[in-house]
């Protein structure tokens, strides 16, 4: 691919109603961009909604669905298990092909600023683009969600990066960002013992002595009788798959306990496998250039 | 890739005149066929051409490179460690994208009886195209080298497949033939001891015991004074390179050597490494849809 390419994953607080979760994705189709995949979850009662195309192609789409989502989501009447404190939550943007983390950011702080202005929504900017140490953490700046956010955003520390501090009545605020590329990678456990489980989520995790660009936690898998260590590989390319199955599985191996099988949530890129392939194959030279379809796609490329 | 795609990769009888490589590599370009790679080797005398393409565009490639090679090489004058038979030595066509391995043997027919009209050359069928089982393999096919097939070709059993029992006087005889895709593939242990090395390429060799569809021979690498695993893996569905890897790795192993790193020559097929890192990570369920740029790919290709 020669063409700028980012990616953007929207999170909308609707993860029941189908028909208004479809008009909302729907609504972010067009012209040089492409909705991958829509994932939602009822018990959350959130929606995650996969956009990739060519980065202004990609903003208009987020107006359109944001424009979708403030008609047809009204918070006050919204419940669920996940943490949220807008219709549209949080925007992120993803750098893919030949587009900068900065690009991203610049990308954010326009469209958070239009969001603000058209719908009068306060946006805080997290992660890359935050403006402040504190709004670097989503988790953060959502605390109180939208019921306490109109007590919140009255304290001078919460005053939002664009628009005025007065909560969207029906659709809340939204936070947009830069990020990189999130891997949602799950190892599963040969065994029932979430207590254990824990412990090996904790030596993993980024924060607590584990690897950093890794949050983790433990679940029980009801229907399987086994336990999963639920990861978000946040950086790929400092901490690769690879290195995060090991340090589970060792640590496992330390509880007399087998890693089943792994899964990856949604994508992965693909140079993340080709790392994970020449790790193990010990290719000091691999590149590119020795997977032949990558060959091929170049050459065609460079014909036209 | 929507197209169907085939490889071809022939060998030529050339691998020190510069200009004579050149202009039999050029010959083969044109539309709808890509020369990706040309490998030539001075000790060998030979030079290898990776063409891919659309069948009958690479099939028209191949003529006229054919036409270009039976012009500029003459075998009575040339000489090279590589065993030869003809100056275009053997044209292999592997199935790529949308191709069965029957339509490669059709098409490396039809090629065959051209080569043998068009020029007065020899044709012998090999490997998947093989007419009878001695046939299948291109050792044998070649035994006797140019030199031998003039008497070698009166034998009944010798009868060309295509054209008459004449060998052309400065063309030799060529095997064309289906494949499937071979990946060479090379291992570097940290020894010198070339006669431990020999016991480990029997070893992992299909032939002596170890996996099928693996060739291997034991090097010296004077350079950096280390033996090397020289292999060609010819069905990685079957026999994957990571199992391949593994078998050499603990070989050595219980012979208190340690593997250095290995390397791909040439190209490996992208699924094969998907394939390395989702065995390695035990992800049961992947699949290309995992793949980030695969679902990019797919959704530009079903928006045309």
């Amino acid at each position: 691919m020669r063409a700028k390419l980012i990616e953007s994953v929207p999170n909308i607080s609707e993860g029941r109603r189908r028909n208004v979760i479809d008009a909302i994705a729907q609504a972010a189709q067009g012209e040089g961009r492409h909705v991958l995949d829509v994932d939602s979850d009822a018990d959350h009662n959130r929606s995650v909604i996969t956009i990739v195309g060519e980065p202004t192609a990609v903003a208009i789409g987020i107006d359109r669905l944001v424009e979708e989502a403030v008609a047809r989501i009204d918070l006050t009447k919204h419940h669920g298990e996940h943490p949220r404190m807008g219709a549209v939550d949080v925007i992120p943007f993803i750098p893919v092909h030949n587009v900068s983390m900065k690009d991203c950011i610049t990308l954010s702080r326009q469209v958070g600023k239009k969001i603000a202005d058209k719908y009068k929504i306060p946006v805080y900017l997290y992660e890359e683009s935050a403006t402040n140490e504190t709004r670097q953490n989503l988790a953060t700046i959502r605390k109180g969600e939208f019921e306490g956010f109109f007590e919140k955003i009255k304290d001078p520390e919460w005053k939002p990066d664009f628009g005025t501090a007065k909560v969207h009545p029906t659709a809340g605020a939204t936070a947009v960002g830069a990020r990189q590329f999130l891997v949602a990678y799950n190892i599963n456990l040969a065994t029932a013992d979430l207590i254990t489980a824990k412990k090996i989520a904790a030596a993993i995790r980024g924060s607590s002595g584990g690897l950093p660009y890794v949050k983790a936690l433990a679940f029980t898998l009801e229907e399987r009788n086994i336990v999963q260590i639920s990861m978000n590989l946040t950086n790929l390319k400092k901490t690769p798959i690879l290195r995060v199955f090991e340090v589970v599985k060792n640590e496992a191996e330390h509880h007399g306990i087998s890693v089943l099988d792994s899964e990856i949530v949604g994508m992965v890129p693909r140079e993340a496998l080709y790392a994970v392939a020449s790790t193990v194959l010990r290719t000091e030279q691999f590149s590119r250039a020795s997977v032949l379809e990558d060959r091929i796609e170049d050459a065609l490329r460079n014909k036209h």
